[in-house]
C-alpha cells in the first residue's frame, strides 16, 4: 500500500478559462496512518480531481466523520468538490498543490521550511481577492464597472498571489488584530497575537506563545515566548538577507523599530530602533562588562544570552551579556 | 435619587450558546445631569437587561428625543435591545460593560487613563470580525465551509478581542485612512488624521489636532497639535515601556521611524530614525549649545522645548533646546 | 477644434443634498488626437454633465468601441452616467475633476507631479468608504444603526477624502498585498509589488518594476529597479520634508526601517535602520576608501553610486562608494 504525503477534499475557483485561481480545503490532512493512507488511497486518484458524490460518502463513512462539521456539510453539497493527493513531497505542479502546502503550514501540520515550496510562484496565479472572493484580475474591470452600473460596492481588499490565512483557517489560540497582514502559508502557533503592526509571510512562523508587533519574512521563525516590538524587521532571504535563514529562539525581545539580519539564539534581546546586520561591526563585552573583541555580527549568529544596544554617547553598537529578557516577556505575555 | 455613571441602549450579538460577543450602543451616555439621571433610573434596571418596548418609548418620550435619528430607528425596531446602566465606575464584570466603557472613550465623553478598566481582557471574548458581523471563533469553521459551499465568500477582518472603532462611531472632524488600525476606545479627538500608518489602541488619544502616522499605545495620549512621523513609536505600558505612563504634550514631533519611551511635555522633537529609550543616556545642551551635563532619558521626562539627535559625526544622543518644533507643525496642519 | 487635456465618462455617488461624493471612471482620456478630440467635443459639454443615452451612443459608434468590456456595458446601462471634459490643466474645481486626475495617474496616463492638482484637498469631501461604497459621514451613523437593527453588517473600511486606488483600477502587472494602503492617484509602474507594509500616497509613483515595503509619500517618484525595505520612509512635502522634493533613481536600496529626506540618484543604498535627513552631517569617502570631506546630506542631494552607512564603533554616518546595488535588486526582483 503505497504512502499519502498530503491529501485533502475541498472546493475551488475558476476563471472563465476553467483555470483554478482559489482553493479552500477545510481539514488538510498530512502523514496519515497506514490505516487512513488505505481508506483515502482506494477511493481517491493521486494528483487533482474532481470528486464523485459515491468515493466521498464512502469516505465519510470509513473515516466514521460523516456527522463532523466538516463532513456534514460536505456530504450535503451539491457544489462541485475537488480532492488533492499527493504520494510525496515534490515540487509544486499546479495550483490545488500550492494551496495545499500552504494550507498544511496554516492548519499546523507542517513547520516552515520543513515543506518543498519550489515553484510556488509559478503556480500561484496572481488574484483579486475581493468581498465577492476570488477574481482573475484580468476580469475585474469588467465586474467592477458592472457592479458600480447596478449601484453594488465591489471591494477589492488584495490583488496578489497568496491570499490571507484567516480567510482559510484560523488555528485555535490566535488573535489577529488585522488579518490582512498574515498570508496564508503562515504557521502562527497556540497563545500568539498578531497586532495591527505584526505581518507573517507564507512560511514563517511563530511557534507560540509570542506577541508579534512586528515583521515575520518568508523562512524566519521565532521561538516560544520571543516578542516582536512594532515595526520590528527580521530579514528574510527574499528580502535583503541573502543565503542567512533567520531563526530566533525562546525567549528573545526585538525591540520597537530595531532589526536583525542574523539568527539570534534564546533570551537575547535588541534594543528599540538598533537594526544587526550580518555585516555590523559589534563591541562584544562579557558579563563582567569587559570589552573582549570587536567581530561582524554574522559571527555572533546564533548565539544565546546577547543584547544588543547602541551606546549613546559613543555610537558604538554592543554585546552585552543578557540579564532582563525573561522578566520583560513574562510582563508582555501577562497582557496578551 | 441615585446618580447615573454611565448609560446606554444598543444592540448586541450573540453566539449560539447565548453569550453576548458584540455589543453596539449608537448614543451612550456618562455622568448625566440629575433629571436624566431621574428619566433613567425611573425606567431601567441597574446593570444590564433586555429593554422593554413600553420602557423605551416612554423614555424616549420623557427626554425629548423620539424624532433624533438614533430614537427614530430605535423606536421602529422589532429587534431586541439592551440597557446597560452603571451606577459607579467599578471594575468591568460583563461584556456589555466593556463595550460600554469602549464606546465612552470613542464618544469622546472620556479621556483615556480615566476609566476603570480592570477586568476588560477577561470579559471581551476572542471575536471573528467578518463582513457578516461578530462571529465567535468556534463556530467560524462551520461558517466559512457553508459560504465556500454556496458559493459565496466570507470575509474575515480581523480576529481580536477589541473591535475596530469606526464600526461603533465616527466621531466628528476627523480623517482615518485605514479604519482596522484603530481599536474601539481610542480616543480620536477633533481634526485629527490618522494616516494609513498611524495606529490607535484603546485607552489611547490624540486630543486633536494631530496628524497620527505612527503608533499610540494602550495608555499613551498626545496633546493639541502633536505630531507623529510615519512608524513612530509611543511605548505602552503593555509592551515593554514598564511603568511609566507616556504623554506627549502640544506641538510636539516624533519624526519618522522615530520612537519615545519617556513622556514629553511641550514643543519637543525626536528627530527622525532615533528611539529614545528611559535608559538612554542623553548628553545636554542648554541654550547657548553649550554641554552641560549627561543624564538617562528617563531625568529628562516631561520636559518642554527639547530636540533630541543623534550626532551623524560622533553617534552621541544628544538633547537641544528647540527652535524649530512650532513653525514645522503648522506645516503640516495646513495639509491636514 | 479645441484640444481636449482630458475626458471620462463614468458613475457617481451622490450624497442626500446631491453633492458627489465619489466618481468611477472606468476609462479616462488624457491628450487625446484631434481626430478623437473632434469626436469628443461634438458630443458632450466643457465640464461635468449629465450623459444622455444619445450622446453616449453616437459616441460609442463613432469611436468603434461599442463593442469594448466599458463600451458594452456602459450602452446598456439605465445608471445615470456623467462626462467630465476638462480642456486644460487648470487647478481643480469640482469633485469629478479632482476624480479625473487621480484617475489619471493611477490609470498610468500621467506621471507624479505632472497634473495641476492646486485645490484637490479643497474639493475631496471626507467619505466613509464602506462595504455599501461610499457614504457621506453627516450620514453613516443612521446608516449603522439602521444596519444593526436589521441584524446587518456595515463594514466602514476607510474615512478619508482619498478612495483606494483597486477600487477603481488595477493598472496591469501589479500586485498589492493590502489595498488599503495604496490612494487613488497612486502611479503603480508595471512589475511592481506593494507588499503589506509598502504605502503610497496619491500623486506619488513607483516607476516599475520595484518592490514597494516602505512608504512612498506624496509627490515622491522612485525609478525602476529601486527597492524600498520594510517600514522604510520617504520624506514627502507635506510631511516634514520640507521643499525638497525627492525622488529615487534606479536600482536604489532603502533598507528596512531606513529613510531619507533627500533625492538619491541610482544605484543609492541606504542600510537597514539608517535614517538620512536633509541636515544630516555625512562624512564622505572616495572610491580608494579615503575620507574626503563631511557635509550636510542635501549637498549629496541627487549623486549616484553612494552607499550610506552608520558605522558600528565610531555612529559616525558616512557615505561611500556603492558596489552592491545591482546585484542586491536583481536577487529581489527573482523572487518578485
Amino acid at each position: 500500500m503505497s504512502e499519502v504525503f498530503a491529501f485533502a477534499i475541498g472546493t475551488t475557483v475558476e476563471n472563465r478559462s476553467g483555470d483554478v485561481i482559489d482553493c479552500f480545503f477545510p481539514a488538510p490532512i498530512k502523514s496519515p496512518d497506514s490505516a487512513t493512507c488505505g481508506l483515502i488511497t482506494a477511493r481517491f486518484k493521486w494528483g487533482v480531481h474532481a470528486v464523485s458524490q459515491v468515493a466521498l460518502e464512502a469516505y465519510l463513512d470509513a473515516t466514521d466523520s460523516r456527522s463532523s462539521v466538516v463532513g456534514t456539510l460536505l456530504s450535503r453539497t451539491e457544489s462541485p468538490l475537488v480532492s488533492v493527493c499527493l504520494e510525496a513531497d515534490e515540487p509544486i505542479s499546479s495550483t490545488p498543490e500550492a494551496y495545499l502546502k500552504l494550507h498544511l503550514l496554516s492548519h499546523r501540520l507542517a513547520l516552515p521550511n520543513t515543506l518543498n515550496l519550489e515553484g510556488i510562484f509559478a503556480h500561484l496565479p496572481n488574484v483579486a481577492w475581493t468581498t465577492a472572493g476570488a477574481i482573475d484580475v484580468s476580469e475585474l474591470e469588467e465586474r467592477q464597472l458592472a457592479a458600480r452600473l447596478q449601484g453594488e460596492h465591489l471591494e477589492v481588499l488584495s490583488v496578489d498571489k497568496f491570499p490571507k490565512m484567516t480567510n482559510y483557517v484560523v488555528p485555535n489560540g490566535v488573535r489577529i488584530a488585522d488579518t490582512s497582514r498574515v498570508r496564508l502559508g503562515a504557521y502562527v502557533g497556540e497563545g500568539t497575537t498578531v497586532m495591527h503592526e505584526g505581518l507573517m509571510n507564507f512560511n514563517s512562523g511563530a511557534l507560540g506563545p509570542n506577541m508579534v508587533e512586528g515583521r515575520i519574512s518568508q523562512g524566519v521563525v521565532i521561538g516560544e515566548h520571543s516578542d516582536l516590538g512594532g515595526s520590528s524587521s527580521t530579514m528574510g532571504t527574499l528580502s535583503g538577507g541573502g543565503q542567512i535563514s533567520i531563526t530566533i529562539g525562546q525567549h528573545c525581545l526585538i525591540g520597537a523599530n530595531a532589526g536583525t539580519g542574523i539568527p539570534l539564539g534564546d533570551r537575547c534581546t535588541i534594543e528599540a530602533g538598533l537594526y544587526i546586520t550580518a555585516g555590523t561591526p559589534v563591541t562584544v563585552f562579557d558579563d563582567q562588562g569587559m570589552e573582549t573583541k570587536i567581530v561582524k555580527a554574522r559571527e555572533l549568529a546564533g548565539g544565546s544570552d546577547m543584547l544588543f544596544i547602541r551606546n549613546g554617547q559613543t555610537g558604538q553598537i554592543q554585546c552585552r551579556t543578557n540579564r532582563k529578557a525573561i522578566e520583560l516577556n513574562e510582563q508582555l505575555h501577562a497582557h496578551n
